[in-house]
């Protein structure tokens, strides 16, 4: 077992010990009550004191990484955290709901998260909203919600996709319990086990998760910094006849890539050619600076369902999304969503119908923007000061992706955990889960510190050309 | 058309006649853009003033009942409201979600309801307890939720359990949006399309056509005063070996009976013996006055799956409900709550757990238990007293399942019409949606003028036997 233990770090030997054995126990999937080797084995081979090891391993006895036995030396936990169950690819979904901070990695810089940090949101508004309600909406504070979701909640709705150039009708927006409830709701609609539908690659775990519980097939077309790679859909098309594309047009995740105005266009002319329907998740859109290019602004027919969200600049813990589809279509989701969970929370459609009218909204997704614009700017600067390979210079949204100089998946993983940054899981973003060694930046995580020395890390490990 | 008018009753003329073509219309499920006969037959007919019959078509059509055509009179609306779609069984639905407050009966006294009064509900302590959570506890105001649900909570619904004397660890907690999202999972989780269920009728509509969604078969077992009927269930079981039985415990729901000790016994007996899952549904559980037998409580293995809900107690809108299950079986549930919709509401969950360790959900409870026990025993009296048959006397819960004197439906209806008295869809409460004659009667709706005379009439009416 090489620790690799760097004695001129800022990180204190003992952490260190601490972070290497973790790591040795994650990336390996050590098999829980496996017996770790001696301290005096692990002291000699690293050439550490034994009382720096014994101090670690009991930090990670503390933690539940580590067992010990009397007399016995120390093991893998019986009932590992979470986090160290290994690269399953739970892990972006971790990240998501925040599973993370239960593990032991708590004080770890979430630099690949999909979400903005806790320290971004302000709660002034929000908090103001809720109590309105809770003051004088007795409806919103007792009763069931609309099928449909609150009529308020979904005119705020279809105004604002009007200013992406989306025309909607009320009737044609149903709120759901935050984008993952609306795909499940397409899902439980419009397929069935067996169906088969093009994803793009990479793309986002969750979304891939949900077409698995569902029975759907997948089949994958590479996203390019413009958009999917054309020609490989429309190989997919002619082959398989596939029922349906999911696409993220806008601030795609992890690559944070915009679909260009022309490849719109040809998505839009395939699925009329090969009567495919188009999902089209914008769960980042409200990030998006500047105009930008809609498929279902393009759509005239009835082609395309568009996604939405309030998780990701508002609040993931009120559960507020939408779809908006043909009015035939929400009728049947709306069915589907009453008859499986009674419909949404009306309390909190009316809290955010609430922060939508008084244009508080509005005014908080300006200054995220502008904050994410300046943080943007300055940490693509560090990854080229570092020498990382960035996968087309995104404008807006939360994501960069990158590549590190540090080929090896291990050594830029340990860099990570000696920094105190948490990465992605290299297999997260892959419907058929396979690794890569593309990383998801999370803009609002990298001008941390500890994120900057990761990055400088990395650019003194790199191989010299010269 | 006979509109059966009475010119003694409180009820305007006009209103009469507006509330008998729209039972028309319901009742006999005309179609829509059928013609109507002219006003001039209908006053004729009726015996009423052509001015009259005039106005309340004017009124029906700005209820969007009927339709005017210049100079071809007046003819049943294109797009009729929800309500007048006829007993498609989606009735007892939307009186569950409200939806019903968009209907033409918009005054009309729920009679039928499954949910207490909007007037009886209490804002004080929950609109307190949110505020609470909205000016002090920033995570639960912009974070996901764990996939178990939030810890607090958890813990206490676990503790409540105890009182129950149902075992129950945090860890085999699972929160949800309410109990049909419980049912729900169980559904996705256990079953598959195809598989075969036993359900009680008469039973509630809403798991039916959840049911219905999964593809899963139902097989009906008759429900008695003291429980499902054990031979015929032993019969079901033994002929078409179902996976799973969905029970109601205690004030089940529509009759409001309860299990008797024995009846439970031998209904666990039965599951061993049959290899049988029984998903206990108990919605109603905090509505019931003193100690009470449950499935879960007598369990010593993992036969039985508890579901619970704050929905009918504190807030239809929150969305907040639980199942109880082995903790293998609730980590295969909460995978598939996170895949296909990342969790439940951590606000909402955080104002419960706040309510529920105050103290003040307890005493909620409490005086809605009071309460209610008051209006029940003046409600077995009003139907005793106009000669209703009463399955039962349910001694707490919401209902009283009940038949009228008045033998013919269509009359009945119209008693109830006259009165402003909603009634249950016919159809709602049988699997395969036979008609029944009995009625769901919400005891905190029964104690209404309107309820009372809408009794004394089926009274006045009934069959002279002597």
């Amino acid at each position: 077992m090489e620790l690799r233990i760097d004695r001129q770090a800022m990180v204190p030997v003992v952490q260190q010990i601490v972070d290497g054995l973790t790591e040795w126990i994650v990336q390996e999937q050590v098999p829980p009550t496996t017996r770790l080797p001696s301290v005096r084995q692990i002291a000699r081979r690293n050439l550490l004191s034994q009382s720096c090891v014994m101090e670690a391993c009991e930090r990670l006895v503390a933690q539940g990484i580590l067992a010990s036995r009397q007399g016995s030396g120390f093991m893998v936990a019986a009932l590992l955290p979470d986090y160290c169950r290994g690269s399953n690819g739970s892990e972006a979904g971790d990240e998501q709901h925040g599973r993370v901070t239960q593990s032991p990695w708590r004080g770890g810089l979430k630099l690949g998260a999909g979400v903005l940090p806790e320290s971004w949101r302000e709660p002034d508004d929000l908090s103001y909203a809720i109590r309105q309600v809770a003051r004088a909406d007795m409806a919103s504070l007792f009763n069931y919600n609309d099928p449909l979701g609150l009529p308020a909640l979904r005119e705020q709705i279809a105004k604002r996709l009007g200013l992406l150039d989306i025309k909607a009708l009320d009737e044609q927006v149903l709120t759901t319990a935050g984008a993952s409830h609306a795909l499940d709701l397409i899902m439980r609609t419009l397929f069935k086990a067996g169906d088969c539908v093009v994803v793009e690659t990479p793309g986002h775990a969750p979304l891939f998760e949900l077409l698995r519980l569902h029975g759907i097939r997948m089949l994958e077309v590479r996203r390019t910094p413009s958009g999917p790679d054309i020609e490989a859909l429309e190989a997919l098309l002619q082959q398989f006849r596939p029922t349906a594309l999911f696409i993220n047009s806008h601030h795609h995740n992890p690559t944070g890539s915009c679909l260009a105005p022309a490849v719109a266009r040809q998505v839009l002319q395939l699925s009329r050619t090969y009567d495919l329907r188009v999902i089209e998740d914008d769960v980042y859109a409200d990030l998006h600076n500047g105009s930008g290019t809609r498929l279902a602004a393009l759509d005239d027919g009835e082609r395309v369902i568009y996604v939405g969200s309030f998780s990701k600049t508002l609040s993931s813990s009120l559960r507020v999304g939408f779809v908006l589809a043909s009015d035939k279509l929400i009728e049947r989701m709306a069915r589907v969503k009453m008859i499986s969970c009674m419909g949404t929370s009306r309390f909190c459609e009316a809290v955010l119908a609430g922060l939508l009218a008084s244009g508080a909204y509005r005014k908080l997704v300006q200054r995220q923007r502008q904050r994410l614009s300046t943080d943007r700017v300055a940490a693509l600067q560090a990854l080229e000061d570092a020498d990382w390979e960035v996968f087309g210079k995104p404008t807006g949204g939360l994501f960069i992706w990158a590549r590190s100089p540090v080929a090896d998946e291990t050594r830029l993983r340990g860099h990570a955990l000696r920094c105190g940054v948490q990465l992605s899981c290299a297999t997260s973003f892959s419907p058929s889960g396979e690794a890569c060694d593309w990383q998801r930046i999370n803009v609002a995580y990298a001008c941390d510190p500890r994120a900057r020395q990761f990055f400088r890390d990395t650019a003194m490990d790199r191989p010299r050309t010269f």
